[in-house]
């Protein structure tokens, strides 16, 4: 087959999702999703959650199967670095959402992905979770992400792939912009 | 030993941490540090990423090992589950951030912790993902943290435990205000 016979292949079952679309449409209280984990300390900074069964559809849903999650903070905390901090999942989060969507769209638009790489960095002054200066904000004082993409397209077709994907990201939305949190003690 | 001479411990060494303090505030540039994720691509919506080095201390520093995350979207939106969705990643993230700060302020606190348990949630409209609805968001619509918390305290000072630990903590920084994300393409 030469390249123009070639179905363009992702992955993405765009069909389903423009399907889903149609139908979430006329049943607008499908749409309302319930995402979940639940988090046991175990020692220090040390915590396991697991992520299982969510919402949607009108109805509980389960994972294939139950996934664990171990954080920790690292050694140069005084801490024993049994598994990734809190703030490096925000970042793996993240990366896997935008690299979703560009397969996503990617799909939609025909265009055959290669390789899609991304390298996610975000920038902390310390002294804001250590209470030394109420300037300094917890948080990432910025995060950059940096695409590799081998892609069947132009270098500005590849632009707009990663720009779609942002508009379209749901972890994006909630780093960049204010989310209600409600934390509440049984 | 009696319950008076047992002393406080929750594996948190609060003396490195108020150490750490003070050693950062007269080199306030070895408090700049930077986290960071790598993203691969597998197909669909499925990608894996790993963290490993993260800068810190005025030099590069590295994890005991490396960690790997898969991330996928469920069977119901037609995708493999081959890992828990990337906002799930930051639910995780979020408990993870929040258990840990109790831990830390309970030590400070000379409290005994015996049983931390968290449930998280986040509400989303998937409407705002599918494009179905400019007013609807991407992300969550808001989210609920609830602790269990078996503690040598009153209700009153879990309350305050957790108050405490919400105030310093990077991932409900991150979540609760914006934060810049620069996406670029190499």
């Amino acid at each position: 087959m030469s390249a123009t016979e070639t179905p363009v292949n992702n992955g993405v079952n765009v069909e389903a999702l423009l399907g889903a679309r149609e139908a979430l449409a006329s049943a607008p209280e499908a749409a309302q999703f319930k995402w979940r984990a639940s988090c046991e300390w175990q020692n220090g900074t040390h915590s396991n959650s697991t992520v299982e069964g969510f919402f949607g559809l009108g109805e509980e849903q389960n994972h294939r199967t139950k996934y664990s999650f171990d954080m920790d903070h690292p050694e140069i905390f005084a801490s024993e670095d049994n598994g990734a901090t809190p703030v490096e999942y925000v970042l793996v989060g993240l990366a896997g959402c935008l690299t979703a969507g560009v397969a996503a769209v990617a799909q939609n638009r025909e265009i055959q992905l290669r390789k899609v790489s991304a390298t996610i960095e975000g920038d902390m002054d310390v002294r804001g979770i250590l209470g030394m200066d109420s300037d300094i904000r917890n948080g990432f004082s910025g995060i950059t992400v940096t695409y590799d993409i081998d892609a069947d397209a132009s270098p500005a077709e590849i632009q707009a792939l990663v720009a779609q994907s942002q508009k379209r990201s749901a972890v994006y939305d909630i780093i960049t912009n204010p989310t209600d949190v409600r934390v509440k003690v049984n």
